[in-house]
């Protein structure tokens, strides 16, 4: 299911995204005081998949769900890690990139969800450098390329080593027909900020660029001969440790392995059940509200550590999603529910609110904003069903403003006594998860009436029946127990028999109204592009760059210019 | 060579861009005071392509290519015309889109860049609007389907007849799997700023929206029954008109037919020479500056008329690309090079910038803005060569910073005794001529270092020796004459050999740095995914729904999302 065309190389039928440091078989993790040292030795003999070889430390999937992976327990293990250095361990290489025989066989569908994850990755890096005071700091010897050299635009700070032969190097268009697309072009241009003809040289210039011509080029932000390497790594670390605001005497907490259940039709984890219906190609993701009200304080949460709701929901959702991405590529729509009191989901809201300023609260609060972004960005059409029994309110309730649609049901279904659903919203639905174009979820529905998010603000915390929620522009329809079962089943069935591609195009645009970021501009333009090279024959044909790399025989490319 | 796979229905070799209303077969254009009316009135029979017909007002290139004509006629030839209105010539269809049978029998290379040239046209109206004070009011009764829709989206003012059947879709999705990708999806949501999720369900409702729905749901401005549509359409002419800030007295400029003549290897009209190196996938540009200095006056401006060197050129420049665009695939690059007095451009950019309030003055500014975008989108490698005897100053100088990299000659060639190559600044650089993300060519060159902007900005007037631009960070490359040849030779020659769809990716991220507007996020989030789509099976196949649309066979969908 991974991957029709391939085998996992451990032998089971989906690719799994949870791992921990004990498991890790690409990097090494060290924690000293407030300095964190991530060092990139990729095993070659341990590819995700069957039939490559993992050489030059260049990377898979399966490397990168270990680096996300050591980003997230940095955050949430270890709060008091200032600044992460990262690093090769091994010798004249810093990264080779994504693997080409990798990408020369996988499938389209593999590919670009591939290179989804790892482009949101790299954003996880920015985001803790923005967000959450832990800066990175890449120390570049050796060869640095493509994709390596991509992993490091993601950092703050970029030290090449001046040694007259460590390079960085956007070899993808001369060498594979393809584009730096995990987010290269983009940095290069937006976050770097080199000049678009110099940009121009770079990445046509299969050999990269070295020393004091990366500097001035901005490439990197300081070449340092190897005599001096290690005092300058240590002084940058300390000034950027001596800026972050994360707290040095606090504790972490574990993050403990997610206890999943899988059947062939389920995956059925504490607080969020998947069931796939694989005939009318659907999965329904349900959420559970809390079993319990918010801890006492702060402290209190520390103690629950994992094991607090918010954390818990978020983390289990994430894997959720990450599953269907990359091992249902059959799945046309993923239904939303949820299950629980909508008020409990509330005072877990306020309680986060009220501790934001503890650095765990904050950590909780940005895993969610980049699960929901996680959810934007998923090709799948996305449906929210509201009914009785139902708790989207607050931080759920983003999960209605991420769908392409919803429906709540006006009163009650026959035969069930329970209350009428009711939606409610809270602070944060107002600030603290703002899509990768940078506005909340209600500013992107909204962008017509700016009086609208102020009429949703003034609800805040009152619970909505379906015409209010309506009124309030907050659902898309509201059908009754007559109308609710047919409407939706059309409506699923109407979606499963639309082209996926085209499905996957216009969610792309309806979803990303209004401003861009570096962010959105990733996803959009670069990303867009790249997926078209990705189904042109100059790349990926029999004959192409992508294919014929390694084999000694040189690209036929079609010659017309698109 | 237009398309290798069709002839063209008129049986020449490339597609013409030049036209007049005399010959117009699928527009009529009425002038009356200060309101226009465009009719579009559809031969099915004078398609530009063999083997389809363009029924119920369907389009392809050569239908666009009127309306693009018109719009540029009304703007100069009518300086009095402040609303034109957008209307149908024919009962019960206002306009079905583009034509079906020409999208799937279309090359891809010619379908990608017919979306180009009709989105250009489309954002020419809105320029109209935005800066010429030509507002554009449509009025839509019968169907508005799909292309016929994304024109209506370009007006300032949508006018639906409410007569119980009239309606405006976007069936691309659920009828050929294919998207809206003339802007639609972008201006829904950005330009009318459609609530998300009313979007998702307008976007793959096949039948379209009628009336009251399409008003609330902000898909048109206003529903009116019949028999009040005279007199509202009346009414909104009359107070956009009001609101325009164009001359009423003022006597347009006829634009006269451009002078080509065209061999195998070249075309050549009065200030510009296109030269073909087909072999090395090469064309040459030269553009030649003004025969004399500028007139003394707005008025001896106006008597020039066509003639006046700045619109002529800009005029042929458009031409020659767009010629390129479409006629001449296979080639790699386009040399920009130039030839005259450097000083005598300077004196053209500050004569249009004495008379920038004039009517004729504002238009002829606004076509270079719209040339040089055009040259900005233009999908080949793009260089400006600067050698003795060039004027590369400022109108023409934005062709060096569109270029993706240039090269400025030291000194000067061996056994040429004209002075060493000098280019210069002008108040043009900084400000009339955004590009699609709405920042100057030079802020866009310097995202980094406003600072260097500035010092651009004090060097305005000053003729600038290859060294001297080179330290203002203006050129790319400064070689001398030992250097010169080889190092260009090998420039072109990579350039021809990497592939032509890598290129064309990479160059629209690198050219497209900074800042996104509306009208970029139509040619890159849009256009990027559309044109990934025009790739894939399910559209395109011999199974996909652009191939099965009207055959009564259902298409064939890989039900794999990605």
């Amino acid at each position: 299911m991974a991957d029709a065309e391939r085998k996992l190389a451990d032998g089971k039928a989906r690719i799994d995204f949870n791992t921990d440091p004990s498991r890790y078989r690409h990097w090494k993790l060290k924690v000293e005081g407030e300095v964190a040292t991530l060092l990139m030795d990729v095993d070659e003999n341990a590819p995700l998949f069957e039939g490559y070889q993992l050489k030059l430390n260049s990377y898979d999937l399966g490397v990168d769900i270990e680096l996300a992976d050591a980003l997230e327990r940095l955050r949430f293990e270890q709060p008091q890690v200032k600044v992460i250095l990262l690093r090769s361990g091994k010798p004249r290489v810093f990264c080779a990139g994504a693997n080409i025989r990798m990408l020369a066989g996988a499938s389209h569908a593999h590919k670009v969800n591939f290179c989804k994850f790892t482009n949101e990755t790299r954003n996880a890096i920015e985001d803790a450098s923005e967000n959450s005071g832990q800066r990175m700091i890449c120390v570049v010897a050796g060869s640095c390329a493509g994709g390596g050299y991509e992993l490091a635009l993601a950092a703050d700070h970029i030290i090449l080593t001046d040694d007259g032969s460590s390079t960085v190097a956007l070899p993808e268009l001369p060498l594979l027909a393809v584009l730096p697309g995990t987010g290269g072009l983009t940095r290069v241009t937006d976050k770097r900020k080199v000049r678009r003809d110099h940009a121009d040289v770079f990445c046509t210039t299969e050999e990269g660029v070295k020393g004091k011509r990366a500097v001035e080029w901005r490439l990197v932000d300081e070449a340092v001969p190897n005599t001096r390497l290690d005092q300058v790594v240590a002084a940058r670390a300390r000034e950027f440790a001596a800026q972050s605001d994360r707290p040095s005497g606090a504790k972490g907490i574990a993050l403990t392995p997610l206890d999943v259940r899988a059947s062939a039709d389920s995956r059925s984890y504490k607080y969020v059940s998947v069931e796939f219906a694989r005939p009318e190609r659907l999965v329904t993701i349900t959420l559970r509200g809390p079993g319990a009200p918010p801890p006492a304080d702060a402290e209190a949460m520390v103690a629950q550590g994992a094991g607090f709701w918010p954390l818990a929901l978020a983390r289990e959702l994430d894997d959720a999603i990450l599953d269907i991405r990359l091992n249902e590529f059959d799945t046309a729509v993923i239904v939303f529910k949820s299950e629980g009191d909508p008020a409990a989901v509330l005072a877990y809201d306020a309680f986060l609110d009220r501790h934001k300023d503890h650095w765990l609260a904050r950590e909780i609060i940005l895993k969610w904003k980049r699960v929901l972004k996680r959810v934007d960005l998923t090709s799948r059409s996305l449906v929210a069903l509201i009914e009785p029994g139902s708790c989207f309110t607050g931080t759920l309730a983003e999960l209605i403003f991420a769908a392409d649609r919803s429906y709540m049901l006006v009163g009650r279904h026959d035969g069930d006594n329970r209350p009428p659903a009711a939606i409610a919203l809270s602070q944060a639905n107002f600030g603290p998860y703002p899509t990768a174009n940078g506005i909340t979820r209600l500013q992107s529905r909204f962008l017509a009436d700016g009086g609208a998010v102020e009429r949703a603000r003034a609800s805040i915390g009152t619970m909505l029946d379906a015409e209010a929620a309506q009124a309030l522009g907050l659902v898309t329809f509201a059908p009754d127990d007559i109308d609710w079962e047919d409407e939706i089943r059309l409506f699923l069935e109407e979606r499963a028999s639309f082209s996926p591609d085209a499905l996957t195009g216009m969610e792309a645009n309806l979803r990303f109204g209004g401003p861009e970021t570096m962010e959105s501009k990733i996803f959009a333009r670069l990303t867009a592009w790249q997926n078209w090279i990705f189904q042109r024959p100059n790349a990926v044909g029999e004959e192409g760059a992508l294919r014929r790399y390694g084999t000694g025989q040189k690209p036929v490319f079609d010659r017309k210019r698109v």
